[in-house]
């Protein structure tokens, strides 16, 4: 553990030691294992919100920058943190989880731990445990490692969380708290949805600003000028690809069957496009052109807060698999589930989760978990 | 011809008529057919420069908001004019080229036409006149229409000018210092090479937004979380899907073998990617996806002015040609042209094209020159 304390400055005489921490007792507290980019805002993120941070890196010396920058209080391990965010590479989150977790069980405690890798799937299926809950928030910048961590990247961005059957319900709400208090949107989705979505949304556009770069690349070199013509659109469509390939590497490796199919969608729709230009099908392109275009305007402009939000109650038994099932509907219906707790009963298993949607889709989403079996009572029931 | 005066005005008692307009004798005189997006800021950014511009549109209502919003000083025909652009939809450049060169012939000036099409070659194949440019401003933005239109719009931008075997080099030499004045940094190609280029930088990743948009539309009828997982990359990438397919639609007729080459080109890069994702070719994707990552960084960052420029000096035969032979082959090997003109002989048909290039260019620009069998004086030399 080091921290500036142990260096030499004064407010702290005795070194902490592994337990103690130098953590005012009032403050909530945190770990932070992967220090880079997003462990590195996860840290200033809390920070700013008064947590105290504990954090750890592989390279110890990302972990003393992202200290200097202000995101971690200490560098080290906090067997005290309530909550763990695992920030590391997509090829080592499930063997760092899983010591984090046994670490956890070990000293039992009921901390809860999380990860934010960009695939969600084969992390599930590594770490099975009431209190790992998958994470990834949407969030990112072209700027890799600690020098690009901000406290306030989270805010507005969509953050994916993918309860499973297991999940400890109390695990999952406490953890959606947190999230949000950063200011992002959260989002239940299944860990198989979760890959075949951002396969589309993510994974599939990158390559493709790959594949758009590198057919530029080759017409430069035969054509000297071809990249003076590059305007504003094509900067745009290709500045994803300036990113370091090693992320994206683990990606294609870890979402490899979704990022399979949805190009190969990508493929059969270039290909409708190829077809129509070479026919001169206008009226074909005017109606993928048109409806493109249509779908973009309708592109929401970033996480939506609505002000009017109403409970929605929903009697369920206290256990694990109905947060799953519950979150992941509303998600389905394009619900937005803005905050959400369990009111635990204090005879039997029983009690109520509370979720706070937008008044708009409360209807609706009542209707769709009554149609799933559950008791549901809206605000204003009688 | 329809301005402001005419309708009630005072500062103007008397009808001007189709000749002697309102300009100012001082005031050098433009004439812009189409006052859309380009056309109206071509208008504003040379009324920024002192100059007296009438623009005309079939939409009538469209020309008399483009002088509300100040790109015009007239609405009409000012056979004045000395410089006509011809900023109509592509599908009507051909026609509204040749009326305005006939026009200007019967009229017995010297004044150029020059068009701002997004292809060129069957522009330049319907329109073969020595004092007829074909130009493309690679600026734009997803406001389509005079609402749109800027002063500032062209600052920094490639304008790529197509002279061909015919174009008389004055005439070349002084469209390129109007189109330098407004901020662009003008390239010359040829008309088919423009459109080979564009179709990569320009019409192809267009289709792309527009293919990325439709797959992401189409999950999201059957996941409705789809679209609040788009992150700022995504949303880069599909901007430009937004624009209005009208003109993409004549841009698809217009330059169709150039985009179905480079939409084969694309799908085979992408297949290519589909393969190594599958067959889990971690070093295929660490190469490509570097590759491209150095190409993008390396995207220059918008038009350069290097401040240490050169005279290269090249007596040639005063005729067509030679300078679209001239510009192109500057073009081709990547060296900016920052001005350019003509120092006529007062005997025989010889002149001296004075070409401005960077001091770190002008060597090699020289060497290639005199392969090309030119005599090339560069300053410096004995």
């Amino acid at each position: 553990m080091i921290s500036p304390d142990d260096r030499g400055r004064p407010w702290r005489g005795s070194s902490p030691g592994l337990q103690g921490n130098g953590a005012p007792a009032s403050k909530r507290r945190a770990q932070v294992i992967g220090t880079g980019l997003i462990g590195g805002s996860i840290g200033m993120a809390l920070r700013a919100r008064g947590w105290y941070v504990t954090g750890s890196d592989v390279r110890l010396e990302q972990a003393e920058e992202s200290m200097r920058r202000g995101a971690l209080d200490d560098v080290g391990e906090d067997p005290a943190a309530e909550i763990v965010f695992v920030a590391t590479p997509v090829s080592s989150t499930v063997r760092e989880s899983r010591d984090v977790l046994r670490r956890l069980d070990a000293a039992g405690t009921e901390a809860i731990a999380t990860d934010v890798g960009s695939v969600k799937a084969s992390i599930a299926a590594g770490v099975d445990h009431p209190r790992f809950i998958g994470g990834h928030p949407m969030a990112g910048s072209e700027l890799a490692g600690a020098s690009g961590a901000d406290a306030m990247l989270f805010e507005g961005c969509t953050w994916v969380l993918t309860p499973t059957a297991m999940t400890d319900p109390d695990a999952y709400a406490k953890l959606q708290a947190v999230i949000s208090s950063l200011g992002a949107s959260v989002i239940a989705l299944s860990p198989e949805d979760h890959d075949e979505l951002v396969a589309i949304v993510s994974h599939v556009p990158h390559l493709t600003a790959a594949a758009l770069m590198t057919l530029a690349a080759r017409s430069q070199s035969e054509h000297a000028a071809l990249l003076r013509l590059a305007a504003g659109g094509f900067r745009d469509m290709t500045r994803v690809a300036a990113a370091h390939p090693g992320i994206w590497l683990d990606i294609c490796k870890e979402n490899s069957a979704a990022i399979v199919a949805a190009l190969g969608e990508l493929r059969a729709e270039l290909k409708s496009f190829q077809d129509a230009v070479h026919s001169g099908d206008t009226g074909f392109l005017a109606a993928a052109l048109g409806a493109a275009a249509r779908a973009r305007s309708a592109l929401p402009a970033g996480a939506q807060h609505p002000a009017d939000v109403v409970e929605v109650r929903v009697p369920v038994a206290d256990e694990p698999g109905v947060i799953a099932s519950i979150t992941t509907l509303a998600s389905g219906m394009g619900v937005n589930i803005e905050d959400l707790h369990i009111e635990h009963s204090f005879e039997g298993d029983r009690g109520t989760l509370v979720l706070v949607a937008p008044v708009r889709d409360a209807g609706s989403l009542g209707a769709a978990l009554r149609s799933a079996g559950h008791r549901v009572i809206l605000a204003g029931d009688s």
